[in-house]
């Protein structure tokens, strides 16, 4: 799992419907590369999170059929950019 | 998820046939680095869309044997060159 | 798998409830890069540890539903920094 | 999926039975890299093909219980050195 | 899959359940980055052996519950250090 930053909401209204209304936020890691990740658990811009990534990140949606290569897998509760970025 | 832009069709004649007459298109992420995606959604050269890869690409493709490692997932509605390259 | 070192605890109160009071480790490698591990064996800050990705994380914790991209799979008994960064 | 170029044949007599008599070829990407690829298709030393990743890879093989993790997807029709080195 | 040579055996008496008695061995690619490597052929140090990662490298263990993510598929015939490093 890897430790990142929410940035913003992803609208896409165009998308396979497997996604349906699924929440996607737009996430930032250490070096402020950008990714897509799929949020079960509500986290806002700003909340530093850990993804699951690969196979686990569907199993970590609410059904394992969900196509995520990642999802929010919960926010950290003590984190600081001091030790996100040493 | 990644954001990727789409670039070009990709032509292939002679291909496994568990991926028949699908869609392929070659897309190209921030840095330029291009890749080859199946497009269930009929995107477009130009369109900005997210990415989706690992075994999550074959549930995002009509079935899951289909043998995708990455399959375009929705067009994006509001994105732009500033912040896709910050 | 990768040999990394176990560097402190991760906190999480709010998190996707199939990872439950599982234990969850932050980890570097040998770049110093951070990445969360699950942690069947009971590893402590400090030790090296080999870790276990993709699919087979999953099938490393006790249970293969247990969405984890990354488990320890056990504590290396003869390990050093000059192995590690050479 | 990824764009390479085949390089020559992968010879290894012991190998895990599984893989038993399988064409393998060493591929190589447009920064040089290789790597090595199932071939079902029968490509050539210098065919530009696209390559099948993870879980997916198995699917692109005539059986999923193949373990493979690059299987060669297809000849691409037209491309070029231009395009693959932009 | 990957072309890495074997550089030693890897000693973790402490380990989860299902990796049991497995061969481990420390592998290192043609840039010296070092992985471990579940061992099903017998591979010696300064053999020369391609590498079958993600779901994968479990189908090319004797049972796919087995969580290994980098399985030695087989020992190449003919290689060297100039084909390795170009």
């Amino acid at each position: 799992m890897n430790i990142q930053r929410v940035v913003r909401d992803l609208v896409t209204t165009h998308r396979v419907t497997t996604l349906a209304h699924k929440s996607l936020r737009v996430v930032e890691d250490a070096s402020g590369t950008i990714e897509v990740a799929l949020d079960p658990v509500g986290a806002r811009p700003g909340d530093f999170v850990f993804t699951i990534s690969t196979s686990a990140a569907r199993f970590a949606a609410t059904q394992p059929e969900i196509p995520t290569d990642l999802t929010i897998g919960g926010i950290i509760d003590y984190w600081s950019e001091e030790l996100w970025r040493p």
